[in-house]
Order: structure tokens, then sequence, then C-alpha cells
């Protein structure tokens, strides 16, 4: 369960504006194929369709393509539980890769599980083919807007 | 310094032609721009330029491109010491992001801590401008080819 | 939910044994008063008393004991998973401090998120009254017993 | 090398008073054994005898023995370096295990890397019998004093 401080903050116009502005962002995300699919409070779910680019010669996915997008899902999770003019900026995380990902759609889930007014600590979770692909969890330095 | 089982391990020849066939690589590590600059005995070093692209709205370096580099590096620093035929698949890492990255080069060090018949620690760093930009440590595990 | 693959290898006669002789165990996890409360397919639940000598001069419980208790759980987790005479070592994990402790009791669940042959992933919770003290995944080696 | 920010805000009288208040420490770190050998400018070294209470029944030392030494360091390293009344708490690390560790005495270095006025960054190795025996790097919050 999200942290009670994360489900209370949660403004779902700022929610709904990420969701709606998301095709105009450009870079890594989107070379990546990241698309937000819903917001709840505390809690952000994401997909990325697996495509031949973002395999390795092996076959299977790139350990890098699942740890940029536990990166972005980590912070992106959490602005619509901060103020507006905030951002949030990643400061460590940790990934484990469970298992092989060679076809089909990553389905992220990002939540968070502890809210302060300057940090947040978020667990992430990515799903493939009915198993686990990979874990995460990390931290959120939040800021005031740089003036 | 490396762990002198890797530095009797190396395979120069295996490091040279990794780093001439980087041209032909695609996907992620393309996308990113991520190019290895030597190998040494336990070491890897690579540089990926920043580009406007690579930058979030608020104009910092996506940490995604920093989570993807460490992956990358922590798998490919493995090769020249494992036997041919033999593959690296990243199981873990975390990554500590130190410094906002906006401009000039990225140059990482990868560095094998440990390495055993089946697995390697490696430790990462990452430079931008004259500051450490973020550092990182995961695991490799080596297995033998598919059959 | 745990790995399907944990809770169907689950042994519920060394779960039984585990938690009866764990009075006999000496060492940290004694010192630190840990105690199992049930193993269920998948989760080890353990405790930990709060008491003075765990706290630091400033009143918080010391880290240590929440990063040590993540790495007992993280091991013994696994033993009524696997076949008898094998051992489970924790090989690596990272934990999140989330909240300051002071008093009560330390709640723990740790969960097989993924098991193989040879390795276990698992992660841990740790509540203190009524909210979460702090997160922790990592990584278990099986190993087969020394001869 | 520590982060310049830190070399230039050692102090050594805090540093020294330190060292010699360690022998009244009791709690975990007592109980440990942990020593502190010396304070150099973003740095900290300590020492830990392998005692036979320190290990599990397979006679490797217990891994929560390592998390907890990487744990006290980690904050400990920073207190030389910040405002006297300031405290420093630990809120987050990770940490991989290399080799087993049956005898000898652990020694420990703590690096900090990066050094703000609320956040450090540290790296700790920690050797024995001449090779690695664990890695870790983490986080340290810099608060000021309770009132």
């Amino acid at each position: 369960m999200p942290d009670p401080r994360a489900v209370e903050a949660f403004d779902p116009k700022i929610a709904e504006r990420f969701i709606a502005s998301q095709d105009k962002q450009g870079g890594l995300p989107a070379y990546l194929g990241i698309r937000f699919t819903a917001y709840e409070p505390g809690i952000l779910r994401a997909e990325v369709p697996v495509r031949e680019e973002l395999l390795t010669m092996i076959g299977n996915m790139h350990g890098g393509v699942l740890s940029a997008l536990c990166d972005h899902v980590l912070g992106c999770v959490c602005y619509p539980h901060m103020q507006r003019g905030q951002w949030a900026a990643t400061t460590e995380f940790k990934i484990n890769l469970l298992a092989p990902v060679t076809k089909g759609m990553l389905e992220a889930e990002a939540e968070i599980l502890s809210l302060t007014r300057s940090t947040a600590v978020v667990q992430i979770r990515v799903s493939n083919e009915g198993r686990i692909a990979c874990v995460a969890q990390g931290t959120v330095l939040i800021r005031d807007a740089k003036k």
C-alpha cells in the first residue's frame, strides 16, 4: 500500500496533464517507448512494448532498458503528489533483474512507500508475460523550482 | 585495484575485437552514443557525449542515460575476462547519482572487484566536467553458451 | 505474491524445525533478539523487540540493527524452500530506512520474489508502530553442502 | 579520492574526540567490537576482530556483522566533516559480499565521495586477510540538531 501521505496529496489534475502531454515528450523516454497508462493515488502504471531494437545480440532485452524505465517512473510517480513548481530528481536506486524479457509488453507499477516534504522512497515492479521481470527501489529528492 | 583473477584472465584479443566491432552495435547503446575507449586488465573505459536529446525538460541529463550506461559497461567489462562462448548477464546493480550533468562528456570506468567462474562484481564511476556524476556497483552472472 | 516455485517447494517440516530450534541460536541474531514467528510458503515473519541497548545516543534504533535483521531473514526465508543439505548465502542487498524507530516491536516480512536452483531474490519489509521502518531487496546464492 | 568539499571541511578535533571517546560507546558497535583506527580528511578507518560468536553455524562471518559495520562507518565518517550539533542518519545503502570471512581482522575504509550541506554519499570497502570481503555505497542525511 502506498504511503497515506501520498494518497492524501494526490492531485488528479496534474496526473491527467502528465498523461495527456506525454506524446510531446522526446528524448530517452520516447526512444524507449514508455507510455504512462494510469496514475492512481501513490501509484503510476506504465508500459513499454518490447521491440527488436531494444534486445541485445543474445535476444534478451537490454538491462539498460529496464533500468532506464525504472529510473523514469521513479521520478514521474511523484509529480501529482508534489506542489506545483517543484521538481523530482532520482538520487539513487537499486534494481534486481529476475527473468529475461524477449517479447510482449513490459508493465511497470511504481508505488510511493514514503513521502515527506523533501524526499520520496519508491518501489517498482516490472512484469512481462505473466512473471516479474525486475524489481527496483530508490529515492527521489523533491526540490523547489530553480529561481 | 581490479581482482588479480581478472587481471590474469584478461585476453587483449577479445578486448580488441569488442573495441573494433562497436560501430556495428545498434539498439540502446547506439542510441545513447556509448563508445568504448579502452580495455585494460580488469577495466573498461567508455564515453558518452552529452547531447540535448539526452537531457530532461529541466536541462539535466536523464538519470536513465546514466543507469543504462552503468548497466551496459557492467556486463561488457567482463567479456575479455571470460572464456569464449560464455555470456554475461547483469543481475543487479545500484546507482547513486551525485551531480547533475548538463554538457560535455560522460567518462565511465568499470572495474572488476571480484571474478569467479560464475559471477563478477563490478564498480563503476562516471565523471563529467571534472567531478563524479554517479557511482554504481553490481553483479554479473557468467553463463555458458546456450546450446 | 511469492514466486510460485517457492510456494511449491515449501517444506513445512524444515520450517517447523527452524522455528523450534531458534532458541539455541547464539551470535548476532541472539544479541539482536530476532525471533521467527511464522514461516508460510515463500514467506518468513520475524520480530525484534526494541530495547534501549539497540538505540544510538540520539535515541533512534541503530541502522545496523535493521540491516543485520534484513540480512538475516534474507537468507533464512530460503531454507524451507531448498533441498536438505544445501545452504544459503546472502550475496548482496539494498536497504532504504524510511522512519526512525524508538520503541515497540520490529515486525519483518521476507518474501521470495524469485527462486531458481541456485539463487533467490527476496524483498523485506520491516514495520514498527504501524508504519514502515525499512524496505530491502537482495540476492541469496543457494549452494550444495561443502563436502 | 574523497570529495574536496569533505577534505576542506575536515575538523581534526572532532575526529580526535570520536576516536578518544569510543570506548564509552555501548550497544551494537560495542557488541560487534568496532574500533575506529583513524580519521583522515574525507575518510574513516575502522577494524573488527573476527571472533567465534560473530560466525554462523557454517563457520563464516554473519553477513549482518558486515552490513552493520558498513551502516555504522557510513554515518560516522561524516561527523568531523559536519558542523557541531548536526547529526548524520544513514538513509540507504547497498552492500555486495565478495568473499567469506572466517578469521583475522576486518579492516574497513569509508570514503566520502560527495558532500553537500544536507547529504553525503559514501563508499566503503572492507578487507580481510588480504582480499576484499565486501563493498558498500550509501547515503547519509545531515540534519540540524533537534530543538
